[in-house]
């Protein structure tokens, strides 16, 4: 069994950034978040966000609105950073109240400034295979990791578990393109498949990302497979000071011995999804020079 | 084996979109072609376009403009169909010459008015599962026979052969949708699959979307399966006065004995695109009213 190590990974994809950047004499990626009230974990995420920016050396800017902002008003406030051509990356941090529709607030940043990927239209280019795509950063997480790891995939048989819109759904799609890592043929389960088992042991690339805590037990793993751990769950743990900790959807322990290749969880794809960020925001900038 | 007969059910479906199309009173749904040059085949779609929308009772407009059109004229004509309130619908007849960009012309079709479904925006939408989604025309008419032949989909294995942006991949995605038809167990596999019988023989529902001549055989189906053949292909016939005859991707005579429900070639998926298309310029202009 080989560890993939998505901390490493990172590690190594912030150092190739931070080359790319400094590289650039006259300007510098900026990406633009944007935060609505004070969500402990949107507070969380978006401060290791503007870590990583700072420390590629990229500029990054934040606002931060009261939760009482209205819709129209938050979409003028996206308007204002679209147009505004020192902003090259803009991420609205989810979720959101729940009197703003995120597909609205989402679907108003420029595909072209949309590092998230989450609007209808740089969604479709990502279905479609089209260069200037952003890729969704933990479908592209996991694909760089299995790039880097130097995993083939033409040919094999991927199984994704789960067909939510932001990780199951691209994550298979991506296998399924025409390039590498890709070419693979790709089998999508979910909550109403029936046999998942059956699927899951012909999987060369087994993708859990179902969100339920070690539902990947070693009796649905083929001998040698790569196994890529999506989930973070809570489990009860009172061994624990916090009375929890973190499990994957993947049961690590009884599964890693089956596997060739397996992520944990955490130090898996968690890490690859900030650095894919900063490579979308990095590509943003590069656009706007062609 | 039960035959699923396309014509048949496109007759059903273009009855529907008449009798809703004459309880609208005051208004009439409005579809626009735009063809380019004076390929034959073009032509004959164009005109049978034209003649279901007259049928249905749509007002169908047409543009041809000479191969000499330059992209920024033809641009400029979509836009000012983009601004013409009274057409609701808008299709750019595919191939456009060389000289052209396909993708810049498809995406510069307002989505509310992208009946062919062709935009990046659109195509991002279905994968969202958005109701103001245009399904593109032949996915939806697999569906649609699917759903209307009552052909159970939940927790069933939909084996997909093909990846192409117009069918296999829309096609795929839309039984893997929280929708019924839908909530499907999908397998896309393609030119660089391997072991693709192993996948066939598996599929309750095998859609064959590859393009290659009777690729289907009886010995790749399971007993009792559903076959849906989207090939069209020219295979040399000398016994015809042509020369040539037309063939799906299932050897329609071996294997429609092991088939539960079959659809035949022609008459089968491909009278529904027509249908279909009709279908989402009614839905276009009922967006135009809420």
């Amino acid at each position: 069994m080989n560890l993939i190590d998505g901390n490493e990974v990172a590690k190594v994809i912030v150092a190739e950034l931070t080359e790319k950047v400094s590289a650039l004499h006259n300007s510098k990626p900026c990406v633009n978040f944007v935060r609505v009230g004070d969500d402990p974990a949107s507070i969380s995420y978006v401060r290791k966000k503007e870590k990583t920016a700072r420390e590629i050396g990229m500029e990054s800017r934040l606002q931060v609105y009261p939760e009482s902002i209205t819709q129209s008003e938050l979409l003028q406030k996206i308007d204002l950073l679209n147009s505004d051509s020192e902003v090259h990356g803009v991420l609205i941090q989810a979720p959101l109240p729940d009197h703003i529709d995120e597909r609205i607030i989402f679907n108003r940043v420029l595909p072209r400034k949309d590092v998230d990927g989450f609007s209808s239209t740089n969604v479709g280019k990502v279905f479609q295979e089209l260069d200037d795509a952003f890729v969704p950063c933990t479908p592209a997480g996991i694909l760089e990791l299995i790039k880097r790891t130097e995993i083939e995939t033409t040919g094999k048989h991927v199984v994704v578990l789960g067909r939510s819109l932001i990780v199951g759904k691209p994550t298979g799609i991506l296998f399924l393109a025409k390039d590498i890592p890709g070419n693979a043929t790709v089998t999508f389960c979910h909550s109403q498949s029936s046999k998942v088992s059956e699927h899951t042991l012909k999987a060369d690339i087994l993708i859990a990302a179902i969100g339920k805590p070690l539902f990947v037990q070693p009796e649905m793993v083929k001998e040698g497979a790569t196994v890529i751990d999506v989930g973070i769950n809570r489990i009860p743990d009172l061994s624990k000071k916090s009375h929890f900790r973190l499990v994957g959807d993947v049961d690590f322990d009884s599964v890693a011995p089956k596997a060739s290749f397996i992520t944990p969880v955490p130090g898996g794809v968690g890490p690859m999804t900030v650095a894919m960020l900063m490579a979308n925001t990095l590509k943003a900038f590069l656009l706007t020079l062609e």
